[in-house]
């Protein structure tokens, strides 16, 4: 590899995942992305701050420049630029390195940490590489073949939502902390999805009566996304262990080795398979 | 389409789904109800009630005739009018719009309260479209297939919750928030069910073994309604595929798909389906 | 019907279930539980307690002579009469009536509680109805098949319980409200369960980040016994559907209507199931 | 049985399971451990140590003797010394008997706690034990084949917590507790789990829309682990229950029966399974 490899070399190395140089860039940028995403973490806590807030500051600067010049690569080195720098990704790496910049020009120290944590978007960078990952699809074929039942099924718990937290605001009132029917609503959801803050909860005896209604109907109804999910996961798999049975000719049972060439039970010949 | 369309063409655009002028009625009625809903919701917080009153109280208004109106020519172009009064989305036109007139009447704010939350029952005649979704059909479906078992899972819940109500009561007492067995039973629903508020909690050494086996039976017994809606529409799906299956005739593979016209294995012609 | 009945008669009517005169016994029963358990539960509420607690003593005495009444039948009219009296249903019979008898004789307040809530017993008895009922039965055979593998799934969970209870104690300490091994093992059920009071919470970093990484292991393992329930469920229900599959001589599509004679398919005559 | 059993006689009771004298080793040390855990947790809570403290302390000691006499046998004993001694289970037991001779030399009262706590590790022990049990084996096989899935389900819920807690520290900031990143993180997980402590709460009106929505998404993402775990179980066993069917030669019903001889519908002598 010669000290400055050609334009084609390093586009293969920037954009490509088969060879060790363009594997060690993927590697060498996703440490870099964890460093730097480890740093805005730290640095959000006031000690950390205090004691480490100079060398996290520097560190910043050095992953910024860093990643600038990874941008500036992938822009020079794509065949259709715009079509890299309008895609998702090719915005959340330019999301990426902007508020490094921007928090130089900005005083007010409010705007200044919703600037510097928007640099965590760094991480959605990682989700680039969990594409090549063959389990993440199957999961994810699952969740999108379920999208429109968990879509109904969000919605007919907004529903619920809404009629339980007007239940509870009239029932309960401003006295107990139903200010509102949002703050009501906000109640539901905390109580149907059985994570009970306990921040707002019922005092009457009739509030009581209902919020104890309410929380039979969110164990019951939590069975649904689940019911969801599961079967069609099961079904994905138990469809793929189907179709590769085969029924032999002879002692007539079913075999689901997908490599068997002769019955493992009478050995007679199988029919080839596909 | 003439300016005032007959009787018969208003009838069907008020009832029917199935052209433009119905499906543009439709959509504008369902965005009137969740605007009018939203309005509501946001006139309970009481800063904006004091910021925006007037204006919501006016906006209240201008839903109300709109709805009177579309609950009129509903009525009036019902073919069987008693028919669509008594049925339960007649009722629930009539009880979205009856608040509003009533609270003229109306002095006391308590009872104000109460009435003007009526109004969010409006948020059901949204459902009357999910019936024509067809995943909402397979949702409810497998719910009501596995009713039953529901039914009598509660049953044995109830069942639990006061056994374990009456020992916390027994064990804790009144000195700790355990007032009463209904008071028991309520903080025994909390913790089967997960949702864990906070604010009764068990503070002798035994009231808290007896917490800590309350909540891993809780966390035991949650298998069962989502076992029972998972197998439940699990095999609402599995006997679906199961009925496309056909067995080739020369190889004796089983085909799942279910536009199959020759054995994608051997090539022998198949069975034609149903 | 004479107006005393026969004792064979009498018999019948207290313990079979199927003609009028013993399913109005049934029923009489079942509403005398159900009201006299209604009762205990109200008389623990203070303020019902003084307004009516002279009402619920007299019905609660009423109740109890029925159940006296009752339990004489059974002993009397049963054939094998210590069989009954030493069965677990006898003993609860017995149960649900000696404390209010006991009552009587005891002073000690503190004592008398105890011996009032021991009435609630009789909410079991409601249980006994529970076995004639078809989907009971269903739940409690998938309950029983995967109780093997519930204890194992308990067993672990106590041994997880047991070192994050350690670990937490070890890390906060009882500054924090980790008092003891046993109160720190009482948080990790509270935590891994997901019921959650906020009762004791971590509040030095290192804790809040080893209850981070206690939580998303509850929350990886409440799928397991889930799952075991599930899988339990939905093979129990296939196995009978499969049972029931058939394949048509002549097209060989899979038929799983029991009660086909012909094949739906192609009108060949289908072999008689069982 | 002779008083001084031969060596070999002693390495068949001490590593073996299948005689009496091995068996009741196995139970003594069972026994012996069980009690040592219970001493240990007990000894923690403060008034039964100052009660009680002499006893468990002399206790303690006999059974860290027992369990070294244990260790001693165990090692003389191996045939491969040094394999045992650095075996997960070599160590486990080493460690398990170390804590007690080491608290001797040391002064310092909150590194003494630790040690003391590290005994708690022969409950690892009883793992061992585990091994044995056939349903457990199921258990962990059905965890091991999906653990690729739970991985990267985890790993795609760090990323959700990290969205979610940079999310929450900008809306809600130090006044309500979301003190840093970290904080918020831990927030997070757990509302996102359901556990929900209620040790932070959301306050403004921002913050509880947040929250509410990370709610919703928390119970969406529960099915996930859920239908992983449950689908993996049902093909586990559904794939057994398949491996037994036989079709029969006549009347082409299926049989899962694995020892039936003749159909049991048309009576044909079935082909012998496996």
């Amino acid at each position: 590899m010669p000290f400055f490899p050609s334009k084609s070399r390093l586009a293969h190395i920037v954009f490509e995942h088969d060879d060790r140089a363009s594997k060690t860039f993927d590697v060498v940028i996703l440490i870099a992305i964890l460093i730097s995403v480890g740093i805005v973490i730290l640095d959000s806590v006031s000690d950390l701050h205090f004691s480490y807030g100079r060398i996290f500051y520097i560190l910043e600067w050095v992953f910024t420049l860093l990643f600038t010049v990874e941008y500036g690569l992938r822009v020079w080195l794509s065949k259709r630029k715009a079509g890299y720098i309008f895609s998702f990704y090719g915005l959340v790496d330019l999301l990426a390195i902007i508020p490094t910049y921007l928090s130089i020009f900005v005083m007010n120290t409010q705007f200044l940490v919703v600037i510097r944590s928007l640099r965590l978007l760094r991480v959605i960078r990682v989700l680039k590489l969990g594409r090549y990952l063959k389990d993440a699809e199957f999961l994810s074929e699952a969740l999108r073949a379920s999208r429109n039942k968990i879509q109904i099924f969000i919605g007919s718990m907004i529903t619920i939502v809404l009629i339980a937290g007007t239940v509870m605001y009239i029932v309960e009132g401003p006295d107990s902390g139903y200010t509102s029917i949002p703050m009501a609503m906000y109640w539901s959801i905390v109580t149907l999805t059985t994570v009970g803050f306990g921040d707002i909860t019922p005092i009457t005896p009739l509030g009581k009566l209902m919020a104890s209604i309410i929380m039979l109907i969110g164990y019951g109804i939590i069975a649904v996304p689940t019911g969801i999910v599961t079967s069609e996961m099961t079904l994905a798999k138990s469809k793929k262990k189907l179709a590769d049975a085969r029924a032999c000719r002879k002692c007539h049972q079913l075999i689901f080795d997908n490599d068997a060439l002769f019955c493992k039970y009478c050995g007679e010949e199988m029919p080839k398979l596909k």
